[in-house]
């Protein structure tokens, strides 16, 4: 088979490599594949005509269809979220698009189990102490027995819902449907989240980006949630109302947020979200890991080539009508 | 028996009350005992003439000693720490001087797997970068097979190793001998410290302070970890040279640190630790739990009276001259 891979042209560090590929083909046991790399528009142009399939992260592919591909069967995103390839109608018809849904995990739990415990422990507040070089003893319980509700119970989410009740919280997932599932001790569909919401003391955001999921945490739906509640969110930022989050904020209503992703990212100077009040900023980087991340992403593009040899569903087909 | 409780005459978070010892009597059976509650110099002298119990923080004992207590046969501490009652020799003779070991544990886990999780994920440098409203990212990996080295493997260390196992860290306990631990990978005396810190990510104090643990990390010591480490303390500020760890930060050889304790406590305004490169404060209470404080610490003072009727050795007796 005929592999491009594209790199992103404004940064290397993910940049998958020749010995990356080389390592990966031989702990899948694979040879006789080419593979191409790329980073222009040139590049892309010629070598996407050419392949069968093609590797990039998805902020690498916006913009870049339509194209001519006609050898193109599938389309191996190095990311979970397929939110930047919309319209999806531009894509090549009838070629598969597949995620790297599963390498996030183990960095989504431990950044949940962090930002659970900074916001249990007050740590927004003695932040902003330290900055006032103000000592005041701030007091707060352990988890143990505090809710926690989760948005998403897949690749992120689930790791979320384990963190949590690693530290003996108590885990609502949220999904499409009811469906139980074993690192949640109850599961509510997305259609009953206002019902939760008010006995919520932390919410994690760890769905994918959908039409369905877009702006899902209104202003109304934030104030629902118990006062001094605090909120987390490694999704998208495009999930909730990030002004009414700002708001509930800065008025003391919510507690505290610990957040990795914003609209708009990178945040422009002079946002109101630098200095709102209480709020953890990290720059969208709490499930990437850039030594584990393409060895792990290949191994997972070689399980779902031999899946389609065998004739068996590949585990990571993104199913484009949901948007996941 | 007859027990004086003090209360702290600055702050009445943490008061022993009436309702608490009642619960507490009611839950261990206990009845016709005389408690009387106390604040002021004139309570104290009056009630520890009578009392044969005195129940008290260390901090609330400071300067205490020597006093008339002819009835006094034990003093329960309300802290795990015994520093602030030296000099020992001041107490009355044969006293039994218990502490509360255990009451701290759970809050101690919480504190070391958030302090361990935020110094991985760089989250002092993004405090830093959010302060100064600068969008960069910073990525780190997992913290799963990173090294995790712990001084104290008792009620605030042992937490802290199960802590960092949980994430698939490698903890590595250290105490006065190399004997093994269930809660850690391996043990290594006192010692051997200077052999484990080169190959040390995290290094974690949850020890008592005596006069062995005295500016037991100093300067040479901070220089033996590896260049990128981070420190948490959560046991006492003099168990390290302060003002090493500081340069050491500011200089960027270590990576970050999550502090409670300090030297000296309040934390002048001014002091150069509130503006330390990469350091978290948190104001002294990563295992102060104002909820299950003293339920749980009665729970233990009653064990102990069981203990003393059964003719047993008492499980919370201190050892005065070691000093835990």
């Amino acid at each position: 088979m005929r592999f491009l891979a594209m790199n992103d042209p404004g940064d290397n560090l993910f940049d998958l490599t020749q010995a990356q590929w080389d390592e990966a083909a031989a702990r899948a046991g694979e040879s006789g594949h080419e593979i191409r790399f790329g980073r222009s528009s040139e590049e892309f142009a010629e070598g996407v005509a050419w392949a069968d399939v093609l590797l990039a992260q998805t902020s690498t592919l916006y913009g870049r269809f339509p194209c001519t591909a006609p050898n193109l069967k599938m389309i191996f995103l190095l990311s979970a979220g397929v939110d930047k390839l919309r319209p999806f109608s531009n894509l090549p018809p009838g070629v598969a698009v597949l995620n790297n849904s599963g390498v996030h995990s183990r960095k989504a739990g431990e950044y949940a189990a962090m930002a659970l415990l900074m916001l249990n422990a007050r740590v927004p507040e003695m932040l902003a102490q330290q900055r006032d070089h103000v000592w005041q003893m701030l007091f707060s319980s352990s988890i143990r027995g505090r809710r926690v509700t989760v948005v998403g119970t897949g690749d992120m989410g689930s790791p979320a819902g384990r963190a949590a009740r690693m530290f003996g919280a108590i885990a609502t997932g949220v999904r499409t449907n009811a469906t139980p599932h074993p690192d949640f001790d109850r599961v509510v569909a997305v259609g009953d989240l206002d019902t939760v919401l008010p006995e919520t003391d932390f919410l994690i955001l760890a769905c994918p980006l959908t039409e369905a999921t877009h702006g899902l945490i209104t202003r109304a739906r934030l104030a629902l949630l118990s006062k001094g509640a605090g909120v987390i969110n490694i999704g998208r930022g495009a999930l909730i109302d990030q002004e009414a989050l700002c708001d509930l904020l800065d008025a003391g209503h919510l507690g505290g947020a610990v957040l990795d992703v914003f609209t708009p990212e990178p945040i422009p100077r002079g946002h109101r979200i630098w200095t709102t009040k209480n709020l953890v900023i990290s720059p969208h980087v709490s499930v990437d890991d850039p030594i584990t991340y393409n060895p792990d992403s290949f191994d997972i593009l070689w399980e779902n080539v031999r899946a389609i040899r065998a004739g068996e569903p590949m585990p990571h087909l993104v199913d484009l009508s949901r948007g996941y």
